[in-house]
């Protein structure tokens, strides 16, 4: 087993609701480690998270599960609120920290929103078993929420009276800044038509998500091995009969 | 407009996420105000709802907010831990806070599938306009999801070393187990019939309802005429169509 400070059990093969925690604890150089991409020779792979779900004195619904000795906290906005906290990712000041909480807990929404577009009816069942379902729920979401949530963080980074349109939250990054960008991320690879028509609603949330992509440790990891891409098997999948048929450019 | 300490933002007329947040400040005995509840004329109903939202320095994607002097907050579980370690309702050490945030936010997901078994495709479309897919999801929700998220609770019930089987966290009630309770009513008012199935299976899980509901400031809110029940407005709805058709009583 690893000895790293922080320890992230997560389903290796997928980037999911885990890279939400991975994206902080590289912005912060955390000493960490992906459990889950570990060889199960050395205590990892998906057997290591089925282990640990359920266990211990305070079990985890579902990963993410964040490790630290004796302590495991699991809720993937939960984990990156304490992360981004102790790691000074956000001011000390409580509102501001109540309202990092709150940016991050409405990407969880879009996301958990994300997923149920190929997987409306049942998270257990197979997409091709709720396709029907799932382009007239995708239709939705890429019509309707998309533009709403995104429209939502466009607000955000012009209200702020202190960030120059640049910012979530006073005057520099923030960590619910990671959760934004990933969200754009992974709606981008789904839904590429839809993003390239919502795009132009949205510039400062683009090019906050241009910004995130360009700080150095976020750009080492992301071009690392250990980053894994998209698919089909996670949280955000491109399926073209769920995106819009026409791209606008 | 009211002088209260805590003014709740949320819409009137159903209990719905709102009620989380007023179930945290009646067990806190906290000064506070039901803006939605107070006549226009004083700046209450739904008008003032939809005056608050996208506006100020920090907007907030949806209700509930809570407004405490300058400070405005939203997103359901993040008011509901601040305002349960502000009035102490769970230990001060910052692995049972964590670990309180964690059981909120899994409520919380609890919940959203609740909302979704009658709103699988489109939440601003009518019910009657997608109710296959309704019954397809509520099935899927009543049979598979509903025994595994009450059955993680009674887990953490079971596995809490200080509990007694009885508290989620330590040696005592904290302010999570409210929702709980909450999701315990929702679930019970929408799908009866599934419910007495599960029941048995959870009985930790249903003492603890049971024993909030004795809470002499929850159920004196309970039986005001402050209290609103449930109905087909809000996010637990019964239509006998996605319940059990058969109870088992």
């Amino acid at each position: 087993m690893s000895d790293a400070k922080f320890q992230l059990y997560y389903w290796p093969g997928l980037p999911g609701r885990g890279e939400f925690v991975r994206l902080v604890l590289e912005e912060a150089a955390a000493d960490w480690v992906d459990v889950g991409l570990l060889p199960e020779s050395q205590g990892g792979g998906a057997r290591a998270i089925m282990n640990l779900l359920g266990q211990g004195p305070v079990p985890a619904y579902a990963p993410p599960v964040l490790k630290m000795g004796d302590l495991v906290i699991s809720q993937a906005a939960n984990i990156c609120s304490y992360l981004g906290e102790r790691f000074g990712l956000v001011p000390a000041d409580e509102g501001t920290r109540l309202h990092a909480r709150q940016f991050q807990l409405t990407v969880a929404d879009a996301v958990a929103e994300a997923h149920d577009t190929h997987h409306p009816i049942a998270v257990m069942k197979y997409y091709e078993e709720q396709k029907d379902a799932a382009k007239a729920r995708a239709e939705d979401f890429r019509t309707q929420r998309i533009p709403k949530f995104l429209g939502y963080f466009e607000r955000v980074l012009r209200a702020n009276p202190r960030g120059g349109g640049r910012y979530l939250l006073g005057s520099d990054f923030s960590y619910p800044e990671l959760a934004l960008f990933q969200l754009v991320e992974g709606l981008s690879y789904a839904f590429p038509n839809a993003m390239s028509r919502v795009a132009h609603q949205v510039p400062g949330v683009m090019a906050l998500r241009q910004r995130i992509a360009e700080r150095p440790r976020i750009a080492a990891y992301r071009s690392s091995p250990r980053a894994q891409p998209f698919n089909e098997q996670g949280i955000f999948r491109h399926y073209a009969e769920l995106d819009d048929p026409n791209a606008t450019k």
